[in-house]
């Protein structure tokens, strides 16, 4: 078709009415793909010799990419080196590429070739097929919309890949991973709050420790909790800088001038982000580091989510031959061969899974090591694992704030009654005889099975009337 | 039902004719699962509380645990314990479980309770479901054939999730693993025989070294997989001691004495693999050494693959400005942005499922660490890392054998003509003048970008018919 | 002694002048010490019971002691809580602690008890008996200066190592890796600089690809480094949250009001950097999430570095059947039977240790995940693994910038020859004559060993003032 | 000197009467090194250029290479290529390096090169210059034993550094590690015979489930420890092949026919362990994969007994607010401000050992895969954490034992009273009554705080006889 006039855009649902196959061509021949789907001869190529395992692609990537491309067609049609009409079809099935609505038509799998490249013709070659569908042309033809000169002007996968990765990641952080996180944070603050008059014994070492309240101990997990979450915020930061416009090598050959920084411009404006181009191309596409300092985002999540996951069902071990000051919700059988038990079952999920971002992360920075010259070629090992990690953390942090965290009791009784028993209320005395008399009460009381009291008493290091003002728990837990 | 009359066993396909939902009931109360699906209440309650990314509990699991199922159904009824008709009707059903024909009824995540029980319970209801609808009775009655007291007698989650891991890898190694990166192998060594005299630059430290052929380094990546494949079989050994008749904590409450060692050989015998009882039930079910083991077989395989890879695709950088030794298979286009590129994708591939490997080995080790008590509850994570592992290392190896190795070619013209401009060729002259003045004679040459032999000549420390006589990389490769 | 008076305190050179042995106490009774050694009780019994390997307690962590000691004793005196010459005197041989002359008083092992208290009272322990030197007192009476009363003074190990910790690694990355790295970066820096002109070929994927700059390449090394000092910086932001004034569980117990912003106030001043209280006690002393954070900012320096020097060892490699591009300083022989080789060994250093960065990095967080309650009991393995990594890396940098780096040539000829040989250039005609046919070209001259030039005029695609205009490589490196 | 004449050989003590500075040369050129040390140039060099951090390669290495450079000479001075006076002279060295006499000498880091050449030179230098001494000859003279043409002889550090850590390994393992962990296996079998009658409540998920004994708890521990010795000793089976004999690539190079068998013979001989020469030397020098499979055996013992350390530190938790069935030795006081307070520190200390252990065994298997063509460039990285790693096992091992295991004692009015509240006794109504009434009675307890009998009998699903003989705890711990 000529560029000159622009054709009749269609108004045609997604999807193809043909069976059996079609033929596509790319530069190493032809091949025959589906009929009834939108891609071409290199992601037939892909599927082919890439089937391994079941791990697809993650489709946030290729959402991703959907802005990528309009965001490309919008500033080459601005600038004229597309005709106008063709830069808003590609807009316009970028947009649907953007919504998730040719999802099914990005097939390939994540060990494939480690630029990336294979999607990005994936994506080139479905946007091809889509607009060509539009415009009545005939599919595979690469015309009046050609996969590498049309959607794919001015980019490599070099640099777009990396591009896509910074946005699907910056988009399932802020909008699936930290709102359900925040959500979790609020809970625990929220029990904090709720808790904050329960005074309970401290445990260091898995030990007796002197008292807190139940709720400082789960103000320090709230805390945990938001700082985690201010480290992730700053660990995505140099997500925000964009590979695109380096081209192949990160020169910026055959991108024309200014096309990096208006190309991010458009990507903020498209997705609300700030994203700006990389200030510098060769360290943007020679290395993955921004990816692998969002990893480190994540694992900050899931080590103090570890921590707290395993001291609640800690706390709430039992329920009549452990801890037992907690008391979580029954939400399903616990044991097929034992009745009525129920286990701490979304805790032990919530630590199954920071075990695994933990070691994903660690994937991430392996993998972020093993670049080469102008490319990192481990960028969908990175994007799916960094992807991976965030999903399922995400997710894991919902079920535990709905089916744990907002239903978890106090088991008062049990707590004060370990409280009582303690002997390290012992320390309050420390300042007033000194800590080796006040160690020679605990191991005395500890030695003879008697209580704190008695044993100072015997000791006739302190009085009963000091003895009963200094040693209250309630005045042991600070300001 | 009465246990007494054996009810009629229906030849019915798999299959629920009925839409909407059905009520289920467990000792948490009712619940309503979809109508068309066979399992009940447990399964249900799951579904809703870990629907945690899309992780799902893999069905090499469940088909294990159909052999679970069938040998203690067998035990029980030849023991008496069930009525010989209802263990057969339960031995019927699990083998459409060991078939894959009910996939699609375990929907479980892998994210759920530590100990498996929920997918245990999933099979339990799943075969009772099944079971009742083929003899006429009423779905989620439990009657004739319970979940608990039929299908899991004699077994607890504890022994036979456990059980079903071992099975679950045995098998995915040894038929599907294991032959993938024998064939691998092979090919392997089919290339060093057939490269057995083509004399070549070998390299340390990246730096030219001492000549050998293309065959003897072709040997060595055979070698390498080779003892791979020995330490992976060894690796294996623990997982042919089976928990099942442990029970809840490993004593084997309410399972019949002798019961752990008869449904191992049942399992045995079902699946000809040499599976035993485990010799100490605490330590099968407290530990997941095994499977930690087994693990690190799979890594013995990741290392020198991702060596390999790594060589392959280095030795055929170029085409032009690289080692330039190998020409690999041009399968795809190498890039949206330059022309007629092709690049090394079946190496990249595998080397991030290397990195994969090595990360998820990592995770399983870590998880191996985290149990308590009579109970490691890391099991889900554990069995699903393992398995993933071991299915795209295998599938890996089917594509890189498939579209890289076997159409490996040499460079024989780049080969020779590397091999001649050597100057580590001098090593062969250290037994003869020694080593001092054999390294002054590769310095000069390296210094004046001259030849050895004009250089060891200009020196005066050896004559030309010595020279060639003693320099010749054909005499230097060994015998 | 009496707290009234005080005592002289001479001017006594550290050491002890006896032999043998010397009784000293705790509250498990008495034991004997070198009687040349200031340590009391507790670091003998330390000593005794955990001699694992040979890996000692850095004594960084002591020298950041002696801060928190001092600005305790500064502040419990200003408040009145020790008499003021008692507080003097502790401040004194504080100082001494910091200037690390009393070093090899500080015998511990890493491996000891998860708190670190055995390090805190080592630090107890020297101090007291020092303080008690210098007044002319009896060594191990703990009079006048007692070690739990005096020198711990409102404080426990529970927060004040920690804050020993964080001083420790603040110190360290600042004042020792950091300077380091920048020196480093700006070596990297100035290469760029001096080869901006240099046209060479570009790498992706191992293949050739498009030109770009040596000193575009170095740019891309320079602003790698660069990054991962902001990242590291960053991460270092936690570290100046200090958890003192918390004491044993985190609510101040035995600590008066205000001693945590005071005493972190005087840890500023004292040390130079920006230490603050910890917002919330119970996150700083049961997480260890900060130390967590920094060391992602470890790994955000080791990621870059293993590639760039990765890059170089390959581009060095040869020196004639390798790329060869660069020339690096002949340090030391390469080979023990190979004359005259040399290796790329700062390189290897390098790579080695970023490899050892990455693992302790993933240690760190491991043992970060591993809390419970009110302590994370993994604080000595996280502090080692946190400094044994920030020493080799900034080590390894000053290494490889004196004996690599600054010393690094390039061989202009050689770069020169394959830029000229390369395929690739064929991506300028991809705008002038659309990918497929710049593809068939390439291809064309792949097949035919010919040069571009050669196969682009016999295809007749363009004629050749065009293609001498458009396939410069001049003009594709970027403005 | 001359070869034909055995010079004498005097009886000198190690060590060199001098001061200040040698002159020593080498192929770059000369060099001063200290006056009283036997190193040469090539030390010297590397001492220089790798001084990074405090990591010096382990003593155990240099140990080992004594025995490879004895091998090399009785085999070379039998076939005649060594003069016999020379062979036994540095055979005679080569013994002194064998007992440690030399340990001093060998000063090198580990960050160097990564082939391990420069330790290699060090100890051809080291045995040069001490025969040279022996002989009254000229210290740095390399007259009449060179370090390279003699003392290397047939060797390259491609082949005889990997030699030197097999053996090195080995050694280690055997005669240091395993016996601590053999020991330590001892003292839990002997605890759990000593306890096999003492009946307690069992626990999975943290949760109460069915009793068992803590004989059989321990025999868990025993058994756990003991399948780790098999793992370990079977993941050996690799480090007996040896690749001495493989010179410079693999092809054996200046290394005479059937060197390497008779030399992995002599090194059998020498050591009493059963090493012989590897297979294929291409495998043997191009990977190291026998050192991962070696490290995964540490893996093998570190996983449980972290979980070992974990169970024992959580069962003695209390005294009073915890499980605390267990009393662990009071071995030191536990804090510095809670008086009297004692802390399961051999727990902490094995946890933490054991998660270094987890980090370094991934660490070995990074370094493992980073090899390239003929040589695997990360040895110093591997032998040293593997070493490491060992060590630090092997002596947290003996102390665990020692300082807690062979101390621990039962607190068993506590574990019978736990025993006594649990309620998954239930679980042993199962098969009398049905999982589902079981489950009834226990939820009626749980939620009435009923004992189970009261709620048993109150639901009228059992009668009290029937109850008392069916839920009797002694009768739940198997056979």
């Amino acid at each position: 078709m000529s560029d000159d006039t622009a054709p009749e855009v269609r108004d045609l649902p997604i999807g193809i009415d043909a069976a059996g196959t079609r033929h596509e061509t790319d530069s190493m021949g032809g091949i025959d793909v589906p009929a009834d789907k939108y891609w071409g001869a290199q992601t037939q190529r892909s599927l082919q010799h890439f089937s391994i395992g079941n791990d697809k692609m993650p489709v946030e990537v290729y959402r991703a990419y959907g802005y990528v491309k309009k965001a490309a067609a919008r500033v080459n049609g601005a600038a004229g080196r597309l005709p106008a009409w063709k830069a808003d079809l590609i807009e316009k099935v970028a947009a649907e590429v953007i919504d998730g609505d040719l999802d099914e038509h990005f097939p390939l799998y994540v060990w494939q070739t480690g630029s990336g490249t294979q999607s990005n013709m994936n994506v080139n070659e479905v946007i091809s097929n889509r607009a060509i569908q539009l415009v009545g042309g005939t599919l595979g033809s690469k015309d009046p919309v050609h996969p590498n000169d049309h959607v794919n002007m001015g980019q490599s996968s070099n640099d777009s890949f990396p591009t896509a990765m910074h946005i699907a990641v910056v988009k399932e952080f802020s909008e699936r991973l930290l709102p359900a996180i925040e959500a979790l944070q609020a809970a625990f603050a929220a029990n904090s709050a709720k808790w904050s008059d329960v005074v309970k014994i401290g445990r260091t070492h898995l030990q007796d420790a002197t008292p807190l309240t139940v709720g400082q101990e789960w103000s320090g997990y709230a805390r945990q909790i938001e700082q985690g979450i201010e480290r992730l915020k700053s660990c995505m930061e140099g997500l925000y800088e964009l590979a695109l416009g380096g081209t192949a090598v990160g020169t910026g050959l055959n991108a024309p001038e200014g096309f990096d920084v208006e190309a991010a411009a458009a990507i903020a404006e498209l997705t609300g982000f700030p994203f700006v181009t990389a200030e510098n191309k060769f360290a943007a596409q020679g290395g993955l580091d921004a990816m692998v300092g969002a990893s480190a985002g994540l694992r900050a999540l899931a080590v103090p989510l570890m921590k707290i996951a395993n001291d609640i069902r800690w706390l709430a071990s039992g329920p009549r031959c452990g801890f037992g000051e907690l008391t979580l919700p029954a939400n399903e059988p616990g044991s097929s061969i034992m009745p009525g038990k129920v286990n701490p079952t979304q805790c032990e999920a919530m630590v199954m899974v920071c075990i695994q971002v933990l070691s994903e992360d660690s994937c991430v920075a392996f993998a972020g090591s093993q670049g080469n010259f102008e490319l990192n070629a481990m960028r969908p090992i990175i994007i799916n694992n960094v992807l991976h990690s965030a999903r399922i953390l995400g997710d894991a942090a919902v079920k535990l704030r709905e089916y744990c965290i907002e239903g978890t009791e106090l088991h008062e009784e049990r707590i004060a009654e370990l409280l009582d028993q303690s002997l390290m209320l012992v320390t309050a005395l420390s300042p007033v005889i000194g800590y080796d008399k006040a160690s020679a009460i605990a191991h005395k009381a500890n030695n003879e099975g008697s209580t704190l009291r008695e044993a100072a008493l015997a000791t006739g290091y302190i009085d009963a009337a000091t003895f009963d003002d200094v040693v209250d728990p309630h005045k042991m837990i600070g300001r």
